[in-house]
This record gives structure tokens, C-alpha cells and sequence, in this order.
């Protein structure tokens, strides 16, 4: 195949996720996916030593809201199975974050030299889906008319703990006009894998957060008169889960920055 | 709490899943749980060393449809978790089955002399959820009605290995008037804990199953005119996977001795 030369955004919209990956392994395209392969799943991105990762793995079962589960890989192999045919973890993410005890080291856009044998690819659910499927069902995402990243916050909600992985759950917020909250639930329902129905409407003091202006991560919210704030499980969760218990190596995306698969959203949808 | 001293089907049916668990700790319930706490999950149990944990896993949540994880325990730790406080997997099953490489070694009523402080128990979803369901919404189910087990066969689909374990999907089968075949794939789709929705709707042969009547667990089927079979994935699948892999420790319930939980089946439904 042909890897194009272009990288505008508007003509990488165009490609397909396997010729998106292609252009990311070679380095021509290091930013943000959204708005790219547009109908196919992406993904978050946790890498852990495998003496690490059946108590990573337990902590994404039982915290499946925020920690959907896509993929697996096997200890040592950078490749992901069906759901990227051909897909290689280590380049074909537009940009990385390596921790070493939980310090971030590096920023590197291939993580090639940092790969080794006892290393386990996770892939987890992200919100991109279901806010393409939002769209769809004519619930306006006001954080997108905006042209900013939807708030995230970190809640006083305990994670159900796993050996060492333990947290609060960290939740994205988007404010939806009140007669529409109950489509977004009802949209959003059918997509567990990214993260599934709310985990909460309205209230945010209920969840621990004093003032929505205080973001933790993300933009300042966006609302019109009448909009009432939703709160869904956020796929920081087990990022910075997985980068609180300080283990030896952890590779992740960078934030934004996501994994791209071969998977139509709507089969999730369908399951 | 004073445990009952009766243990007949309908007295027992009235119990709520603590007392059930009482009851059967007490070694006064030690056959299969079908019928008992309608409304809660029920769910087979595998039990595995650490060492093997992360491979099943990995399996399990490669194989959701056959494989749906209900809980996973800590290392050494017979209890469960918030779907069932108290419980002791050791004790609160009627009956296991103990494998040592593979080959059943034993039928206990009680495993508390085979634990260790390095297995690990998993549940995993069970057909009696959807089965209530699919009653429920009008949905006739032919081998209840002739007192029977649903008959389940190993078909030729082969699940996504995980390390040491893989094997072929093992599936249930049971046959639905045509005309009710899309409510039942509407009510299962429900339950993704209670295997969700049907892996394949007509066409045995397309399975590999070459003759209905050619059971290879459960019943023989019962079938009136005008019904078609529908099949799901079967909590068998699990327990043929991880006993092929010849772990060194595997510990079973006994077929249809299930592990009564305190969660209401209808939360699955909602998640």
C-alpha cells in the first residue's frame, strides 16, 4: 500500500484506520485522533510488566464503567489480535507517555527502544465513540461546538480496589439539555465498551465535586440555560490507577492521542 | 441468623441467597441451585492457581459470550466481593468437582481442605438468569416444561486462545417458536452476565453440529412444530477450557450446583 503523503486533518478523516495506523507508524501524523476513522472504536492505551498484570486486568473487571476492556495482548507481543489485524502497539500510536515509578520520563511519538519481553498491552474503551453516536441521535455536545476537550474530574468515588491498583474514579461531564438526558442514556447505554450508560446525572456536590468549574483535566464546561450535567466512568481512571501504584515501567497514550481500530463502533453497540 | 432445618426444593425456594449460602455451607443443600433465589444471579465457579490467573483471564475476557465474568477474587481469598458479603467459596456451593492435571480427583461437598493461599476464584455468568427472563416475557422454554436440561455440544468454533488455554465454544441450545426467536434475542441481549444474546440463530450444521440429537451435555432436545433452534454461549466453555489446559489445581462446581449471589439479575439487565 501506498502511505500517503498528506496529513491535513481533513484528508486523514478520509483514511481508513489500517492506513491511519500506517501513517502514524511513520511518523506523519503525532496529534490528536479525534475526528479521524470516524465509526470505528479507538482505544486507550496501558502497557505493564506482566508480573503486573493480572491485578491490572482484575482492577479494569471490576471497574468496567470507566475501565472498558477492548483487548488484551499476549506478555511480549506488541500486536492486539482481531481488532487491528497487522496493528503494532509500540508505533502505531501518534504519541506516548513512559513512567518510571510513576514519573513520567519521556514523550516519544514510537516506543520501539522501550519495548521488552514481559511487557502487556491493554487496550480500554474511550468516550470518542459515543459522543460520534450522540451526534448522531441529535444530542448536542456543547464542549465540541466549542471547539474544547469535554471536563473531566476526579470523584471521591472509590474504585473497587486490585493489589496495588487502587483510586478514585475519574468521570468526563458533558452538559445535555434536560429533555434530552434521557436519549443520552439510552444512546450511550448501548456502547459499553466506551464506558456505557452515565454513571450519574446531575449533583455533581454527590460525586464530590464542589464547583464545575474546577476542572481536573480537560476544558472549562460549556452550558446553556436549561442543561443539566452528566457524568460518565472516564478512561484517565486507569491511567492514573495504573500510574498511582508506581510500577516499574508504564507506557501509555498521550492524552488524545488513541488507538485506532479496525472494529466498527456499532458491533459493540450490537453485542 | 438461625439456619433453617428444612431443606426441601419449595421451602428452600423461599430463602434468600444469604440463607441459601448458610443452608448450603451447612452441608444441608448439596444439589443443583435451579429454582432457589429467582431474581438473583447465579453463577459456575472456576478456580485456578496465580500462576495461571492472568492466561484465564485473559481467555475469559477474550471469550465474553461463553465467558462473562461475574468476579474475580484476590490471591488466597475465598470470598467474593460485594456481589455476595460473607460468602466463603469454599463452603457455599452444594457440590465441586476437584482436578488435579487435568483428571477429577474428587466431588466434594466442602473444599475448605483443598484451598491454598495461592488460588484464585472466578464466577462466571450462568443460563438460569435468562432463563427466567425469557419465561417472563412469554417466551416457552420446551425443556422445562419436560423436567429436562437444556442439551449444550461442542461446536466447531474455536474461542481466542489465551496462552495455555483455548479449546472450542461449547453451546446451549434451545428451541423457540419462530415467531418468539427475535423476542428471546431482545430479552437475553438484556443479561450480558448471563451469556447476553444468542451466538447463533437455525443452521446446526454451520456450528458443526451435524446431528441435534447427538447430545454432548444436558438433555435431549424437545422441540413442537414450528420451533427453531437458537443457541447461546455455554458456561461449559470454561470449565472444558481450563481443565484441558491440565492446570496442576482446578476446582468446579458441580454441573448445575451454581454459586448463588446477592445482585439482583435485573442489574445486570441495566448496566
Amino acid at each position: 500500500m501506498t502511505i500517503p503523503e498528506v496529513v491535513s486533518r481533513d484528508e486523514a478523516a478520509t483514511l481508513s484506520p489500517r492506513e491511519l495506523r500506517e501513517v502514524i507508524a511513520s511518523g506523519r501524523w503525532t496529534t490528536p485522533t479525534w475526528s479521524l476513522a470516524l465509526g470505528y472504536l479507538q482505544a486507550n492505551l496501558v502497557i505493564l510488566p506482566e508480573k503486573d498484570a493480572f491485578e491490572f486486568l482484575t482492577f479494569c473487571t471490576r471497574n468496567s464503567k470507566p475501565c472498558p476492556i477492548v483487548e488484551v495482548g499476549e506478555p511480549g507481543s506488541p500486536t492486539v489480535g482481531p481488532v487491528a489485524p497487522g496493528a503494532d502497539l509500540r508505533t502505531d500510536i501518534p504519541k506516548y507517555r513512559v513512567f518510571r515509578d510513576g514519573e513520567q520520563e519521556d514523550e516519544p511519538t514510537d516506543i520501539t527502544s522501550y519495548w521488552r519481553d514481559d511487557l502487556v498491552g491493554f487496550l480500554l474503551g474511550c468516550s470518542l465513540t459515543f459522543e460520534e453516536a450522540l451526534l448522531d441521535a441529535g444530542v448536542p455536545l456543547r464542549h465540541l461546538e466549542a471547539g474544547t476537550i469535554a471536563p473531566m474530574y476526579e470523584t471521591d468515588r472509590a474504585c473497587r480496589p486490585a493489589g496495588k491498583f487502587s483510586g478514585n474514579m475519574v468521570v468526563s461531564m458533558r452538559m445535555i439539555p434536560a429533555d434530552l438526558v434521557p436519549r443520552a442514556v439510552q444512546v450511550t447505554s448501548r456502547y459499553p465498551l466506551a464506558h456505557g450508560a452515565p454513571v450519574h446525572v446531575g449533583s455533581p456536590d454527590e460525586l464530590g465535586i464542589r464547583d464545575l468549574g474546577e476542572v481536573d483535566f480537560g476544558d472549562q464546561p460549556v452550558a446553556e440555560p436549561g442543561d443539566v450535567p452528566v457524568f460518565w466512568g472516564c478512561g484517565v481512571t486507569p491511567q492514573i490507577v495504573a500510574r498511582s501504584a508506581r510500577p516499574e515501567i508504564m507506557i501509555a497514550h498521550y492524552p488524545g492521542c488513541m488507538f485506532i481500530t479496525d472494529r466498527r463502533s456499532e458491533i459493540d453497540a450490537a453485542l
